[in-house]
């Protein structure tokens, strides 16, 4: 395990991630003699709960220029956990008190947008900027959701500038290893490709079912009739509206591509069901089942 | 609870399906003194495995006359839990050993394929067989994932044909209440287009998008990262490529009705993810999740 430690670490927005990052450090690293976690809120009372149970050691409001010029007074890290929307006036309020040698780095799950945002925010202090995106979620959220163990075997992929420093990222990357998640690297364009595929489309699959039924005059009767393959389907379509908004915004070019790529295999699964064509049905619907398969049994990811 | 008695039922599959019924039957009906259960699979081999397990009675081989005709000599009921493609030549096969006054029965997934299946083998005979559909299964298939309480809770949908004989349609559903599901009636044609739309259009979907990522030069890349989501919508992707080319070709006409209905949802997300048209794509989403969360909060459905 590389070492791990800081003297002060700021994160805006204690949720579900923020908070269970928190709490990894806590208990997996310590925190080191005088070593503190100070959590950011809209207003003061939001990040309160999250210093109630003991989560954060100290808490500023994002509205008091007195308060956060004193949260970032000799921060080595901010993490922003807050929605991706909130990416650039997040950067733009932090600049002012922005020490020089503070690493930023965030917990979105867009990347091309928030590097604009940050670029568009910080210009040539983006440098300073290492984006991130931890792979990990759960039903619930909210600072009392928060794990420390949220993150042991989960993915984090770091899409590093190229204006910033190799230190830097080595101490994002550590950070991250210390909670126990598995630390990649890759391009914001192929984060946002590789992302657009395995998650921003299914939600958006999920949704779209639901509303075929809701738009039926028979809709109660088809929802009554649901089962199984439709829970396990349609579970993601309970995620939270507004966070799928804005993915679907910030994402919006490798979404549109991933879709059409979908088109493109359903149109061809509906010819081979108006031809009758068995075989063509039976051949793609084995090779997604041998795929799917193989996925769960090199590990798949169970429920935390 | 309606009473239910018979005196000799016959299983035509007996695997998850058939051989939960036979096991229901036996711990919750009782089966009267002289009461027997026979199974009959395609070699005398493979329905042996059913009553080394205590599931049925006795077995019977249906390539073997004289078993056949013994096996159904003095049957009350008939129940066909072999795929639905094999429904026409099950029943061409029965027909010369059919008693007067023995009810057929079957559990396939679509009911306007199996209603024509029953009325080219049958003709005027069709009038004894009252098709079903219970809505149960499980992850696992086969005789040995055969369970007592498979139906508790579950749903049963029964299509009667118009000539069938009002005391044969009440002896199925009373069948069906003794196992613990919930009986419902409806058109074949009504059936086909709710399941169409709450089952088989899920899970063309789930197989189509590991098609659509396998198909990516990154495939690999995409899986590993992976997650909730990605398992939650493609768990359904892999189940039975055969039974599900069946299921497909079965009900090829509802199914392709709602996909493209389906198709006329996307095309609208597709629209507004292009106008980063936050709004529409919210009110989707919120519809959806409410829907979702409404019939989830109903009562859902649990994995047996």
């Amino acid at each position: 395990m590389t070492p791990f430690t800081f003297d002060k670490l700021v994160i805006f927005g204690v949720g579900l991630i923020g908070g269970s990052l928190a709490r990894a450090l806590r208990e997996r690293a310590g925190v080191a003699p005088g070593g503190r976690i100070v959590g950011v809120g809209r207003t003061r009372a939001s990040a309160e709960r999250a210093r109630e149970l003991g989560v954060v050691d100290d808490v500023a409001s994002l509205d008091d220029d007195r308060e956060l010029a004193a949260a970032l007074a000799g921060a080595d890290l901010i993490l922003l956990a807050a929605p991706v929307a909130q990416t650039r006036p997040l950067l733009e309020r932090i600049l002012p008190f922005l020490g020089e040698h503070t690493i930023v780095t965030d917990a979105g799950s867009t990347k091309s947008d928030v590097v604009a945002a940050a670029r568009a925010a910080l210009g040539a202090r983006a440098a300073q900027f290492v984006p991130g995106h931890p792979i990990a979620g759960r039903e619930s959220s909210g600072v009392e959701a928060a794990l420390p163990d949220l993150y042991v075997g989960r993915n984090v992929v770091l899409c590093p500038l190229p204006e910033n420093r190799p230190a830097d990222v080595a101490r994002i990357d550590a950070l991250w290893r210390v909670t126990g998640a598995l630390v990649s690297t890759m391009s914001h364009e192929q984060h946002d490709r590789v992302f657009a595929s395995v998650s921003h489309l299914p939600h958006l699959l999920s949704f779209a079912l639901v509303e075929r039924i809701l738009s039926a005059p028979d809709a109660a009767l088809k929802f009554s009739f649901a089962a199984g393959g439709f829970r396990d389907f349609t579970r993601i379509a309970a995620s939270s509206p507004e966070m799928w908004r804005d993915v679907c915004l910030a994402n919006r070019d490798a979404l549109v591509d991933e879709l059409d790529g979908y088109l493109a295999v359903l149109g061809q699964l509906r010819t081979a069901v108006l031809a009758s064509d068995g075989a063509t049905l039976e051949a793609v619907f084995s090779r997604s089942r041998e795929a799917r398969t193989q996925w769960q049994e090199r590990g798949g990811l169970a429920p935390k």
